[in-house]
């Protein structure tokens, strides 16, 4: 392992492609409940479970930015990172990522207060959920900005998760898909904002193993996420309740 | 001690008394470097090293508020704690209060980059600052919120030491005081903000006497930054470098 580490730094574009090589091959869109979902197989409580439990993983999302920006010395990068906090919890109320989340849910026949209570989560989505925000609070700055790098391949999955929703879901209205439409490009900036610190930070072969391994630990977190919905509302079939029929 | 926390919470005045009691005993201002500054006495070097030293408190606040942030799972409350962070950062670089800050002390004839780097503060100043993200990180969002609550007192002294350097130290230009122009409105609406906020949810009297306590743990930090800077170029005069005749 050390004499591994021990190696000269990749180059940029090795760099690049090995995130993205590694990011690719784990990303959720593989997952077979995410393929259901795009594939018009979801039942409309499954699909109501998806954006139940997601929220949770919203919600996580500006506490952990907020965690970076607290790793961070140096005004620019803090005053670059911060939009992502905004993006999320908007400039008032009414606004931003998590409200366009909750109207979502209102979409997909929810209560939005049941969905912002975050009662219901399953318990396996709350632990990688949770995990995420203390792989962030434990770890470097760096591997905490590497982790975000799942924002590399999401556009692509949002912008195919509009057109699969349109045509297999129709009972739920274009306005709710408000958050997918919105996303691509805040994610792309945000992306491109990361991939471009990791490459500058990250200057040694370890530090680039390191960052490697924080995108790793990030696709298992969304994946596991996907995996707690499977399991309980797919099959076997066990949920909130206990085991179901 | 359990049973002095089981009796009922005080009403809103009597806690802004106690927590105005409290803070008022103990702000800096009372501390004789403060006054010593206050009253056209500190040489130079000695006001200098206040602002080189109070540029690492500075450099903390930032990090702190993203740790109060990261603790608040409401947007509302991220919405308006944020813009502490964008008050310190600014929106562009060139902008904000640090960056004021280090024109303070380009100002008072202190290098910039030198002041920036942080590699000159005291080790007790920086054991206090540290001390003061550790509180914020450690305790609940409750007693971080309330450890602010010395911004309740800042802008009368902010406002007379604006007279007093004006008056005692006229080799400073008056443009270098900006960021102590600044201050006062954005200190007295942070503070109302955090009155308001443990008003609101320090519902027991044991929450309340945690938030005092953070308050108090505050003064202690603010204080021991004065008191490193009184040993080290008052007396005994103890610096970086050790001992000075």
């Amino acid at each position: 392992m050390s004499r591994e580490m021990a190696r000269p730094p990749l180059g940029r574009d090795e760099l690049v492609d090995w995130i993205r090589r590694e990011g690719e091959a784990r990303y959720h869109d593989h997952h077979r409940y995410h393929q259901l979902m795009h594939d018009g197989k979801l039942t409309r409580v499954q699909l109501q479970q998806w954006v139940l439990n997601r929220y949770y993983y919203q919600t996580r999302v500006p506490i952990k930015d907020a965690l970076i920006l607290s790793k961070s010395e140096d005004p620019a990068f803090r005053r670059m990172w911060i939009s992502r906090i905004r993006d999320h919890d908007g400039e008032a109320a009414g606004e931003g990522g998590l409200e366009l989340w909750l109207r979502l849910a209102e979409g997909v026949g929810l209560d939005r207060e049941e969905v912002a209570s975050c009662r219901s989560v399953l318990p396996g989505v709350r632990f990688a959920c949770d995990g995420y925000v203390e792989l962030v609070r434990e770890r470097t700055l760096l591997e905490a900005v590497a982790s975000s790098l799942t924002e590399f391949f999401s556009p692509d999955l949002m912008t195919r998760r509009v057109l699969a929703w349109e045509r297999h879901y129709p009972w739920i209205s274009k306005e709710t898909l408000e958050y997918f439409r919105s996303r691509p490009p805040k994610a792309r900036q945000d992306s491109a904002q990361a991939i471009d610190y990791v490459l500058t930070h990250a200057t040694t072969y370890e530090l680039q193993a390191r960052c490697v391994a924080a995108l790793i630990r990030k696709t298992e977190i969304l994946w596991h996420l996907l995996d707690s919905l499977y399991g309980a509302y797919v099959e076997p079939g066990w949920g909130p309740g206990g085991a179901r029929a």
